[in-house]
């Protein structure tokens, strides 16, 4: 369900150090399926030379990044010191983290928030409701946004130009049966969500997944991440949702879109 | 609290790719108190010369780790796929956290675990507890390992030769009145923990701030990790820490610990 994120093809010539580059291509490179790589491995990955891919990971090792026993290659926790840049230089996310974990806890169910990237929403926060049956994605975690509850509200906040951009780019997967393919379709279902101020997305990604998104606006008036409740068809369904979850879930996108205008970002 | 890692000052000479290091240091250089920064500022961080500063920060805005208006830079939430491919590459901390909430809703506390990186202790999972006083910590967040529950814990399962050899690089400093400073009683507090089997901190680090920790044991009888259950002396106290969250702390270590040897980690 992750689409890493392709650099653009046309690459700036002077101003691009493509060592640098190719260095993150080979942090990306590890995943849960590769959690551990030989330099081989990391060069098949990354389309680098031996020799290069070596260099790069001999550096990451020397500033404590990456941990070798001289064949086998792993991240280690400093990595996260990238991610920590972000997250700590975006105070929002942990001012939202405590309002979020109590609507998770009054609705019972998983809620999470998200910004756009490209044609990707990107989980930025998570609270899971404590149900034996949970996903498996957590901050960083990247869904399709045309497909998702909280990539709805954050595409209907785009300028109609870029939204056309984005819809004209996007790969179209019926994951589901109920998957909108069309871009009238789309186009459609997004002007709807601009209009009610939410955004529901009933088993289009996945059989048996139902969310709902509700968006977090700057002072600019801009929408700038969403915050969303997902459930299972199991438990619930999506006039249930609509009943008895959406106005809890708006009123704490309030609750946390008015933190975003109160405190410096 | 934040100690950044330093990279070592032996660099190996020919394998070592300068401008990839440099490239990791201007993300690094983004923080809570530097969010949006100019070329300059990024400048003034790293080191780096205007040109070079430059050539990175355009660079990670061809590949979208970093938004610009021309002036002002601050990075996007893609900057977290770096972050990602750690944790997802580690899927003990995706099948902890479960484990974690349900003992954080048991105890009524905030509840982590983490990693030791050198000096530090790495939070990699933060399950908040429900109460207004809440911790700045997330994912990715550093303290120094030896005045902290998880830190002691990780210590302890060290080598004798490694753990003397941070005790002598580790700077002291008196956080509170409770602060351990000399060698030997940092020894003597850390060789209980390993005699007993969990670590408790008692406002160590900052006044008020108790915790209890318990090890997380992988095949091989290394300590990979380390739980906690965090409080507040005005809700709790030592003793309360000890037999009321204790057994339930160490119940969930084990089961974590349990997931850990039958799961391809």
């Amino acid at each position: 369900m992750q689409a890493p994120a392709q650099p653009p093809e046309n690459k700036p010539g002077d101003s691009y150090v493509q060592s640098f580059a190719r260095g993150l291509e080979v942090i990306r490179s590890f995943s849960a399926e590769q959690p551990v790589q030989t330099l081989s491995e990391v060069a098949a990955q990354t389309g680098l030379t031996r020799a290069g891919a070596r260099r790069i990971l001999l550096t990451l090792q020397t500033l404590g990044y990456v941990h070798s026993d001289g064949k086998h290659f792993r991240l280690t926790a400093r990595i996260l010191d990238l991610g920590y840049a972000y997250l700590s230089s975006q105070p929002i996310w942990n001012l939202a983290s405590p309002l979020m974990e109590a609507l998770s806890e009054k609705v019972q169910e998983s809620c999470s928030a998200g910004v756009l990237d490209g044609l990707d929403v990107v989980y930025v926060v998570r609270v899971h409701a404590h149900k034996i049956m949970s996903t498996n994605l957590g901050v960083g975690s990247r869904l399709p946004a045309f497909w998702t509850s909280m990539g709805r509200m954050l595409l209907a906040g785009l300028p109609q130009a870029q939204l056309l951009q984005l819809l004209a780019e996007c790969p179209r997967v019926a994951y589901t049966r109920h998957t909108l393919v069309e871009d009238a379709d789309l186009l459609r279902a997004i002007a709807q969500v601009r209009e009610q101020g939410w955004a529901l997305i009933n088993q289009e990604l996945e059989e048996g997944l139902i969310s709902v998104a509700a968006p977090l606006i700057n002072a600019q008036g801009q929408t700038v991440g969403a915050i969303n409740v997902s459930g299972q068809v199991n438990r619930t369904n999506a006039q249930e949702m609509e009943s008895r979850i959406l106005p809890h879930l708006l009123s704490t996108a309030q609750s946390v879109s008015q933190l975003l205008r109160t405190t410096r970002q």
